[in-house]
């Protein structure tokens, strides 16, 4: 009982993510000038193509984002939304869509890494799963707008993903309990993610 | 026997719009001044890539194009044409490519949707899949060409091959038979993207 | 005894294979003004993205590289020389780079053609999936640096590879044995690589 219903609330999260990344998507399309179509796949690929990548390298066959058609009509939802609202979401504090970005960052992150395990990966390539699953889609975005992707010069990202995914590993390794796991997890990527913004930190780069 | 006859029509219209795909592929480096190989690469993935995604995606695995030898042969020839009649396919009148482009679509797109329902994939997420078939290639190729795929801007392309995708499974799902459902589907792909060049449609973009 | 020596020697070979090309792509994401984390991606991709490209497409999954955990830490410790000792390795001689490249070149090859022989691909796809093998690595690399994959439109490079995995495939299904035949097709990749750099060896592209 108590089971079923974190499993919901998880579903509403991963939903809220997929929503909120597939924002990103569309706006991107809109900012490179991109049609309606372009806004559509320029959703889905950043919503769910971190997922899909994860899930064809773990063996999940076909993709979580293929068998269930929510996500892909969530991602077109938020291409939409960005598409037809576009100075409205535009209007949306940066600081917000920050926030947000990094608490879909997170649970992508978090998620993914737990079912690279579940697919018996060892957790050395889950932690990658889970950066992978985090990062993924924004890559495929960048790459589809013919730019380098942004996750490879910025910033602290991807190294929030990976931490939060290692924490979740190491912790499901050392048998402890999965939802404070996971939860711990989660929060160490949001707050990585947010300090780093906040103070500008970066990874270091060769002079 | 008509059964069989049918299918004998379908792998041969297949085997052509793969040709016609890899020519484009083929002009499409040369334009690029890449060299030979590169001419066999772009022909490889504008012909096979949007059904080798279709086939990762929806699990059947390998791809139809790494099962069957007969279609990377095809490709190859397709490049070849391109590579060493590179003049004489220039002076083939720009509206007959349009018309072989579009015919190669509605192909791709409505046998990609087909394909996917046959792997039990949801309705909506086969409609895309059909999609993908038809312009995967294509997307594919403009990467390798470090350029954003053009249909990601371009007028009415992909969504010609959705409206075909989607006629066929429609048709599908009202248990209607699947001869006319295939040819429907395909019939108002190859329409619409005909009558959107001669009329420029063209989708909407955010001003 | 023989044959498990012989199976470490090729382990060694391989591990030592993905060090290099890992080495190439940390220097690529260093000159791409990358940081740290982009090194990692960068060597990873470049190491192991041919093989999982192969992996994927002859239905080996998870991929070889996701199933053991030591490939991906061998590119990060590529990744790590490269970023950390930078100056170190731009002093090594640029000939000496272009033989160890060439050495990696080979081995991937010609692993990648039998691999793809060994899961009951056809002889024609298998040597694509070895030339896949040896070049999709950095083909993703430059994809993900926004550049034209270099080995679309230079010199003898795929070229090589596909002579190697060629000449392994051809002497395999000749049923000769299996250790003279890998021998010859990484040698004639490898000299087919090096003379062709030392004599400016190009493919025709069109005029």
């Amino acid at each position: 009982m108590l089971r079923s219903k974190a499993d919901t609330l998880l579903l509403v999260l991963d939903f809220a993510g997929t929503y909120i990344f597939a924002i990103e998507g569309g706006m991107a399309a809109a900012h490179g000038h991109l049609d309606l179509f372009g806004a559509m796949v320029l959703a889905f690929v950043t919503a769910l193509g971190g997922g899909i990548i994860r899930d064809l390298l773990i063996g999940a066959v076909p993709p979580n984002s293929i068998r269930n058609w929510r996500y892909g009509a969530i991602a077109f939802f938020g291409a939409a939304t960005a598409f037809f609202f576009h100075s409205l979401v535009q209007e949306v504090p940066a600081s917000l869509l920050t926030l947000l970005d990094a608490a879909g960052l997170s649970l992508f992150a978090v998620a993914g890494a737990e079912k690279a395990l579940e697919y018996e990966i060892h957790p050395f390539i889950a932690i990658l799963m889970g950066g992978v699953t985090g990062v993924g889609g924004g890559t495929i975005r960048d790459l589809l707008l013919a730019e380098v992707p942004t996750v490879l010069r910025a910033d602290v990202y991807a190294t929030a993903a990976l931490a939060g995914a290692g924490i979740v590993i190491l912790g499901l390794r050392l048998k402890l309990p999965r939802t404070p796991v996971t939860i711990a997890g989660g929060t160490v990527c949001f707050l990585l993610r947010m300090v780093s913004v906040w103070l500008h930190w970066s990874l270091p780069t060769v002079k």
